[in-house]
């Protein structure tokens, strides 16, 4: 392997610890999830939600130590539901220490240690339903995908708390998956159908710095897809047969990935969340083994992704069957998965490859998952969500048409499987650590997120604070206050997002070219002392947005966008029938906030055309003629602020002569 | 009952046997349907394709007969197969005896009744899988539907032949059939989950002049619906649970055209084939027993399709899954279901309604689904076919994404569920029955289709010739000649197409008002001579058709149509991306017959534009510019011939600036 270049030095996220929010718009979305979604969840992890159906996670542990009667309940992966919720729990923590909060998490880390069994394996289902069957079906029963969700649990609780016993679990399992898995005799060369581990234990091998947990990391990463390929192998041992209708060899195993060694896999394939699951781990490996190869392989996923894959909110997974990516340019909009956590698993890969490259492109798709796809899988008030993020939703059709029976109109309270709101939740928990990222070596601190924040930092030696305001997404003016006990030379690097053709910089009132870029960031270096202020303003003008002309769903169409926020129509503004509107050519739109609507958003109003079926055509189906048409008034508000008022149409991509 | 008003005395449609085409278009069909479809379909119902799935057809019956040993193998409605079969051979040997054909024929009618239990009953399924268990589920088991196609065939056996004996074979089995079902106590009164045998009852009353076969059709069609529900009787007594899943009662009988009686339905549910059948069977009881109520009742319904479920090929039910008409207005072209049996059993519906209501929209909508959603179904050779006619395919979409898989790219030999083949061909080898219709008590002739054809017909005791020429679909010239033994008053009406806004008649040369129309008709009484001619002009040009603003998936688009005759683009002729291809405001095209493709078709030459995409933008999937238009020519084909060279995209709408 050889190393990654040097002008590739890579960068390093800013922990959650060193970052508080204080924002307009996220400070109120982060107290939500500490001060509802947690507790909710705990509540549902314990079964004490009237009406809802039973979690049994916690149960699940208990029957797992011995300490209660019955049988296990849940799907197989029902154990990574604790890791994301203690996961977020440590994420909690990190803003600011809770000793309530801590204890019930030291309560059922306590309970997980007594869970564990001897050899260090800690999985419920295997232990309550199937012992004896561990490992014997790692296609399908995501043994180490739960195995990862607790460690990155473990992870993030550690560096909250600086409590070693929860990591001390997860190590000791880990340890044990390194004696089962490996290419030593004896040793099973196989990986889990769902990558979530991989990325895991990078994470477990940052925290206690032993490089075993990396290796084996790599070691899954590398044995994917290889012949004779193992999911073959472990189903001959179950003796199991084909299943019926699976006659594509190639196409069954690129739902988990795994129909090529990752090195050679150029297009994105599969369930969208496991892909984008892996391939972070991948971009994570490429970085910490400097591994130019790997890297060359993130970077032709990403292309195939993101020029070929992504919804223009960011969304990713074009179809409900496997939950999966399909064909180039195949993204239809009432029929599109995009699963909240595929979007967040996007967030996940593009902060990694940021990291490597320090090209605005992650940080735009990542802030644009982030606006848009990830955003709308939650409600205003936290309390429902969406699994599914169409783009385009006609009521009496999603509630008829079987093809579209994932498509629900409105954001439901929980879900049978019940990845997306922990997952959510984690993500804004933890929202902090996407913002900023250092080089210390080099002495730069980049800029990524525009959200109002206080950064703590050590450059070499000096502990530098920088404090974020902004009023984004809805206007793009940012400003950063320099805070440093002495005069300190160091680089604040400021991104100028892909969407903004306007921008200007300025420190201290003194303008910055913003001509002079690196991979789309406005580098300023300087001896910065405390009072110093950088300046941003990125024009954020509505702008008209097209699909490649091979999107054949959006041709002739188009979708507002202004900054990083994505708009749609809704029925409750518009009336019905959404796609009869067209835009004239030339359509403005105007601007307002309005700080009652979706607790204080821009909305955009504006003028289109409607047909106008005169009285003798009323009930012709098909016509000779055109229909004549007539102003209609058009408001559009942000896309992720969508059914959260009375049920209806919905449609981001509008009609367009333009 | 009230009587049908005096005005709407219903015409007779001519029967099989006056008729013979002779056409350019169709003779070729008819005589592939002859020579081709009815050998090949015999064998098939034997066994004896190399390669196919087993038929068993006539196995079946040989089991039934007592005169093999085995199994029973294929759907539970396979007798069918043999009904449709036979039914062709009857209007075959309509249009030309053939003692090697007959012989076949008749020696499998001796297995028929050599299978016939001795009380009456033939259905090979529960004679030979379930004795004992006949008529234990309506609902899902198709055995009155089975009757119903063999009773059809029988029908039309005997008015090719003259031969009773498959004739008194369901008659007999059809007064078995009224000693079960019926008011009486001890009775059933159920019906069957598909109909068919209502208005194959009627054809049987009309045979053989029994009114009680009229009266259990009544039975039949006034129990639909009626509580308390038939289906949920039966199902108790099978000790059926009711299946999970299905929590919507009224959901789950609309299916069956079942969750209202048949005279309070107003709206177009369910399994799309089934609907029509029925609706067939209500038409033809209303004009029966003079039954305006129930009239009504078949208008409405048709008007809820026409105006809201029909595809602008005549093509019907929009979704897979249960085969069923959906919403008004939901029409997705790329998951059309447009199953062709549906398109077939609306021109059964359209053409029994023309008889009663005097309209040419019922002419329009046969004439629409037979040269579109019908013709659709097969391929030029007649050796294979399509089940399911999209109006749009995408074949890396169509063959990947699992919601879309129904959706063949090209027609298919058979099928496991082989209804529409055989369902295509007796529909063929019938065409004649739908060109005219007569009113001898009214002396009238009505000329619905111009199909090139010698109709001859005794009115008021007087041997009437009409030779009509065409080259429809091609051109609207027509010329209707008439020979008379002696001079005869009577009236020929003529049809002036919904589709032609130019048309002229002469009858021998001297222009007759065409603005004078009686329901689309232009109505020629005279005293008719031999020699006398009728001559048609019915303008042709390439109409540019719109959707209404409530279908959605065609805001925007147009369809090509030019006559009765929708158009598509093909890849073949305009490359990949049809979607792309925008028509300018006013655009033109040319007509041009070509001999040489598809057996002689006429093309549609225009012009349009594509999207141009420069070099630097050729990885970018959302742009905030719009794409320069490049002019691209344009070559539309006849939708019915899509599909015959090689495999690719097609499109029946198309953008539209105009």
């Amino acid at each position: 392997m050889s190393k990654l270049e040097k002008r590739t030095q890579p960068l390093k996220a800013v922990a959650l610890k060193q970052v508080s929010i204080q924002d307009a718009f996220w400070s109120s979305r982060e107290k939500n999830v500490i001060e509802t979604v947690v507790p909710y969840q705990w509540q549902a992890l314990n079964d004490e939600i009237p009406g809802a159906e039973p979690s049994h996670t916690i149960e699940n542990f208990r029957l797992a130590a011995g300490e209660a009667e019955g049988d296990y309940y849940g799907m197989v992966f029902q154990d990574s539901d604790l890791g994301k919720w203690l996961e977020t729990v440590g994420f909690v923590l990190c803003r600011r220490r809770d000793p309530q909060l801590e204890q019930i998490a030291d309560e059922v880390i306590d309970l997980l240690e007594r869970a564990q069994q001897p050899d260090g394996y800690l999985n419920t289902y295997y232990t309550v339903k199937e012992p004896g069957k561990r490992w014997s079906n790692l296609r399908d029963n995501h043994e180490l995908y739960c195995a990862g969700h607790l460690m990155e649990a473990a992870v993030a609780y550690f560096e909250a708390t600086g409590k070693r016993k929860f990591l001390d679990i997860m190590s000791r399992y880990a340890d044990y998956i390194g004696t089962v898995f490996g290419g030593e005799p004896g040793q099973k060369r196989g990986y889990d159908g769902h990558p979530e581990v991989e990325l895991a234990l990078v994470k477990l091998y940052q925290a206690t710095g032993e490089r075993k947990y990396l290796e084996l990391s790599q070691f899954f990463v590398e044995e994917r897809g290889q012949q004779p390929h193992f999911f073959d192998l472990e189903a001959a041992e179950r003796n199991e047969r084909p299943p019926a209708g699976r006659k594509n060899k190639k196409r069954e195993y690129d739902y988990f990935q795994a129909h090529l060694p990752v090195r050679e896999q150029t297009t994105a394939e599969g369930h969208a969340v496991r892909a984008v699951y892996l391939y972070s781990a991948m971009a994570d490996l490429a970085v910490e083994g400097g591994d130019t190869a790997l890297l060359e392989a993130c970077r032709k996923l990403w292309n195939d992704v993101v020029r070929t894959k992504m919804y223009v909110t960011g969304g990713i997974g074009s179809s409900e069957y496997e939950e999966r990516f399909t064909v180039p340019f195949d993204l239809p909009n009432d029929r599109a998965y995009t699963e909240t956590c595929a979007a967040i698993g996007l967030m996940f890969w593009a902060q990694r490859m940021l990291q490597i490259e320090k090209r605005r492109e992650y940080a735009d798709v990542m802030e644009l998952a982030l606006y848009n796809g990830v955003l709308s899988g939650i409600s205003l008030d936290g309390k429902s969500y969406f699994y599914v993020n169409p783009l385009e939703v006609w009521p009496s059709t999603a509630n008829f048409r079987h093809d579209m029976s994932t498509v629900k109109v409105t954001r439901q309270p929980w879900f049978g499987c019940a990845c997306c709101p922990p997952n959510i939740a984690r993500l804004i928990a933890s929202l902090g650590q996407y913002i900023y990222s250092a080089n210390p070596a080099e002495r730069e601190l980049y800029v990524h997120l525009y959200i109002g924040s206080k950064l703590e930092l050590d450059i070499e030696g000096q502990a530098v604070q920088v404090t974020q305001q902004s009023n984004y997404p809805w206007n793009g003016e940012v400003s950063l206050d320099v805070k440093v006990p002495q005069p300190a030379e160091f680089t604040i690097a400021v991104r100028i997002p892909g969407w903004c053709n306007g921008a200007s910089v300025s420190v201290n009132g003194q303008h910055v070219d913003v001509a002079d870029q690196e991979g789309g960031y406005v580098k300023i270096r300087r001896t910065w002392e405390t009072g110093d202020r950088v300046e941003l303003s990125l024009d954020m003008p509505v702008e008209l947005v097209r699909a490649h002309p091979n999107v054949r769903e959006n041709a002739g169409k188009v979708a507002l966008q202004r900054g990083p926020v994505v708009f749609c129509l809704e029925e409750e503004d518009n009336g019905a029938n959404l796609q009869d509107i067209v835009l004239p050519e030339g359509a403005k739109f105007d601007v307002h906030f309005d700080e009652h609507k979706f607790g204080g958003v821009s909305i955009l109003t504006g003028s289109g055309l409607r047909s106008e079926v005169p009285a003798e055509d009323k009930h012709r189906l098909y016509a000779t003629h055109g229909w004549s048409k007539v102003p209609a008034p058009i408001t559009a508000i942000p896309y992720f602020a969508w059914s959260n008022r009375t049920p209806g149409e919905m449609t981001v991509w509008i009609r367009s002569n333009g």
